[in-house]
């Protein structure tokens, strides 16, 4: 597989950067990640968007080329010829004068096998459990993951698919998904504040909002409990059904009617987006 | 300027390491680092205590040599021959197969230039400003300082030294030190939890002991805006006074008789060490 180092295409295998980089010393550097498929870069300008923002918040002094990093990416795409894939998108601290302050951010772009979860998870939903943090920086796309990776091995053991994050008994997002409820009213509600703003979630609050009333605010673990569905988005992983948190079994303990309703609507929309970008 | 990846020394302008390690791509790894000073290892011990306790926290599958890497620090100074440094030795989470799990941890140790702060600063004491934070992972010295280094343009601006983090009104740490504070009863007192316990701090804490009241417990905002004194403890900064905190000034703004009574003895302390493990 190929990979770009500031923009310069390369074998992954040879691709490398110097140990005095931020990234590794430090930790420090934003990145974005999307889906190709059918061999087209899904909702890419969001992504882009949001590289951009992540950038000029992390780095409001080196300023970043969009355009140079579309180039690369579809360049990229033309070496690696794998239609379902998964674009990374990384600017790091770059090499630190002094171990601690950021130098020349370093680009590096790479494209990765993916998988979606099982039929059966899609069919039945997956088990969430809780833990209590909050992201910092957490409206940006940093590349900040310790305590979600660290968290991993207590995931297995607990036979979940993934973390919900909760702080002052409010929810916020997942490792690297946002987080949806449906109440009794059959209202869509999701998280407004502490959370990095999905472009899944984005997609899904406007598909949702013609069919059903849909509310950014607050939610309390109390909300998540009594909740009727609950699922959540992300880049791999689309619109995921979630009954059970916990101990607690969400509704009937199923996929309920309105999660199904939007991931219908969800898969319609990408279906749509591919049939607009397919080159003739 | 030589260092060692994977305890093999080579010149640092030509060690790097893949992009696919999990510190570039999840800001995942731990460190430790301490002060060579007249050419010895300064608490060398202690320093690679708290290195293996951090690496089985976070690589509790895959053990680390202490040994070889204490092998690997001593070789190293013979090489760049630098009485005055700092040393660092960091484990990141090494090539992901996927992006997100953890593989086999790469080893970096570098020697590096370090400058103390100013006799004025010493003498003076210096300005810290206080942001509401808690690092995560916070008992493990892991790699990630997104939100301080982000930061550092308002500490600049400020005209401060270092930021104060606190959450629910009560202090922890800094960026990269530990906090004390006299109170009114002349009792030495420094956070108890949600830091990272700093070597200089320990030694900091076992030299007042003999002289003074220490405690370690919850500090609160309004105690430290009511001390007497206060002051920071680090590798690179042994012990600094601080005498103003955002726009409150501590005591009566100019370092007090107990911070100085401290400093004298941490450097017969540091003086007594270098005595004794000097080579003859």
């Amino acid at each position: 597989m190929y990979c770009a180092v500031n923009n310069k295409v390369m074998p992954v295998e040879e691709a490398t950067i110097s140990i005095r980089d931020l990234s590794i010393l430090r930790g420090y550097g934003i990145f974005d990640f999307f889906r190709t498929d059918q061999g087209i870069p899904l909702f890419l300008d969001d992504h882009l968007a949001r590289l951009s923002y992540s950038s000029n918040k992390v780095f409001p002094k080196a300023s970043l080329d969009i355009k140079a990093v579309k180039d690369t990416v579809l360049r990229l795409m033309t070496y690696n010829n794998k239609p379902l894939s998964g674009i990374r998108i990384v600017r790091t601290g770059g090499v630190t004068p002094d171990g601690y302050e950021p130098g020349t951010p370093n680009l590096i772009i790479t494209q990765e096998d993916i998988s979606f979860p099982s039929d059966e998870k899609y069919k039945n939903g997956v088990k969430l459990i809780s833990y209590e943090f909050q992201r910092e920086l957490v409206e940006v796309k940093t590349i900040s993951y310790m305590t979600g990776i660290w968290l991993q091995d207590r995931v297995h053991e607990a036979g979940a698919y993934d973390i919900l994050y909760h702080q002052d008994k409010k929810v916020s997002e997942l490792t690297r998904s946002n987080f949806f409820i449906v109440d009794n009213n059959e209202t869509l509600i999701t998280p407004a504040v502490n959370i990095l703003k999905g472009v899944t979630r984005k997609k899904v609050i406007e598909l949702a909002g013609k069919f059903m009333k849909v509310e950014e605010r607050e939610i309390t673990l109390r909300e998540v409990s009594e909740a009727k569905e609950t699922f959540l988005t992300g880049t791999t992983k689309r619109v995921l059904p979630v009954t059970q948190i916990d101990d607690s079994i969400i509704g009937n303990g199923k996929p309920g009617p309105k999660t199904k309703a939007i991931m219908e609507a969800f898969e319609k929309l990408e279906n749509e987006y591919f049939d607009n970008n397919r080159k003739n």
